[in-house]
C-alpha cells in the first residue's frame, strides 16, 4: 500500500523555506547544499557525475519508492521553469491550487495535474496515480504543514542539514496542536548531512 | 580544554521547555521520559537498576566529562527542591541570577554558586571550576539560547525524543539571526531517542 511521506531537507533549527524567494536564495544552497554533488540526485536531472556515495545511494533510495508527488501552487511557480521540458520527478505530480488548469504532460514520465478542490483530494489522486508506490509531500513548508496536521502522512524522512539558519519557514510547526507521537525507522548520517525517518504512530 | 556544552533533550519539532510549570508538566515526560529508566541516570539520582543498555551507556558518557554546570534561576527554583540534599549534577553549578544568595553546599560534590553579574561571567566561572572538564549548560531554553547567540557555545549534545509537541519553548531559536555552520560528530539512536552532536565551526 501506498505511504504518504513528507521528505524535506532541513536546517537543525528546523528551516525548510523561506519567507519569499529573496529569503530562500541566499540560504537554500545550506539546507540542500548536500544533494547537489549526488550521483543519483544528478541523474535524476539529467546530468552526469557527481559523488557515488553513500547519501548518493539513500538519496536513490529515498526517491526511488517514490510513484506520485504533491506539492504547492508557491513552489511549482518558484521551480516550473527551471524544471523544463524533462522535469527531475519522473512521475505524476498533483499541484494543489485555487486556479484551474488543464493537466500538462512532459517528457520522462513526469505531468503536471492541477487539483482545486483541496489538499486531501490531491493526495488521494496521488495515491491512485501512485499504483502502490510511494507518494512524496515534496512541499513548500505550508504544504507539509497542513498534510502532517490533517493526518495524510505516515513518514517523515527528513534530511538535517549542520547549520542553524535562523530565520525562515520552519517545517515543525503549525501542526494542528496536538501531540504527534513517531516511531524512528532509519537515523543514518555522513558529515554533510543526518538522515532522520519517522513513521507516524495512529 | 575545557568545552562548553550545550546539552538538552528535545522533540522533532525542537521543543524543550514549556512557557510554564502547567505548560510543561503534561509534555515533559514525553521529551525526558528516555532518561528515567537508564541504570546511568538512575545511578546519579542515587537510585538502583535500570536498563543497562547504549542509550545509558552514552548517557553515562555525556555526563561524565562534565566538571560544571549553567543554569538559568528559573530552572534552579523549578527543581532546587526536587534535587534535594544530594543532587544529581556531583559538580558546581552556577546559576545566573539578578537575586544575591550565599553559596551552598550540597553532599556529592554540588555547590550552587549564584552569579549576578550575567552569563558570560558564569560560564567563565564554570569553566575556572571545571578544571579541565568540560562545562553543561544544562538549561532552561532562555539561557542556552542566550548562550548560543553570544557565541559561548562550542557544542551542541541534543537528544531528540520521536514525538511532535506542537506547543511550548523551542531550543533552537532566538539565536541571534546570524548563520550558525556546525559539524556533525556524533550520530546514534535507539527506538527511543536519536543522539545528535554537533561542534560549533568558528
Amino acid at each position: 500500500m501506498s505511504r504518504v511521506i513528507v521528505g524535506m531537507s532541513v536546517s537543525l533549527d528546523g528551516i525548510a523555506g523561506g519567507a519569499d524567494e529573496a529569503d530562500w536564495w541566499p540560504v537554500h544552497e545550506k539546507v540542500l547544499g548536500w544533494v547537489f554533488d549526488l550521483r543519483s540526485w544528478r541523474a535524476a536531472q539529467g546530468m552526469e557525475g557527481g559523488r557515488d556515495d553513500a547519501d548518493s545511494e539513500l538519496w536513490a533510495e529515498s526517491y526511488g519508492r517514490i510513484g506520485a508527488q504533491v506539492m504547492g501552487r508557491t513552489m511549482f511557480d518558484f521551480g516550473v521553469e527551471h524544471w523544463g521540458e524533462n522535469p527531475p520527478f519522473h512521475a505524476p505530480v498533483f499541484i494543489v491550487t485555487h486556479r484551474e488548469q488543464e493537466r500538462v504532460v512532459k517528457e520522462g514520465g513526469t505531468s503536471y495535474t492541477f487539483v482545486t478542490d483541496g489538499l486531501e483530494s490531491a493526495v488521494k489522486q496521488a495515491v491512485e496515480a501512485a499504483q502502490g508506490r510511494d507518494v512524496l509531500i515534496a512541499g513548500g513548508v505550508s504544504v507539509a504543514q497542513q498534510a502532517i496536521a490533517a493526518g495524510l502522512v505516515d513518514e517523515l524522512d527528513l534530511h538535517v542539514a549542520p547549520v542553524l539558519i535562523g530565520r525562515g519557514l520552519r517545517l515543525l510547526e503549525n501542526l494542528g496542536g496536538e501531540f504527534i507521537p513517531l516511531e524512528s525507522t532509519r537515523v543514518a548520517g555522513s558529515s554533510g548531512v543526518t538522515h532522520l525517518r519517522y513513521s507516524v504512530v495512529r
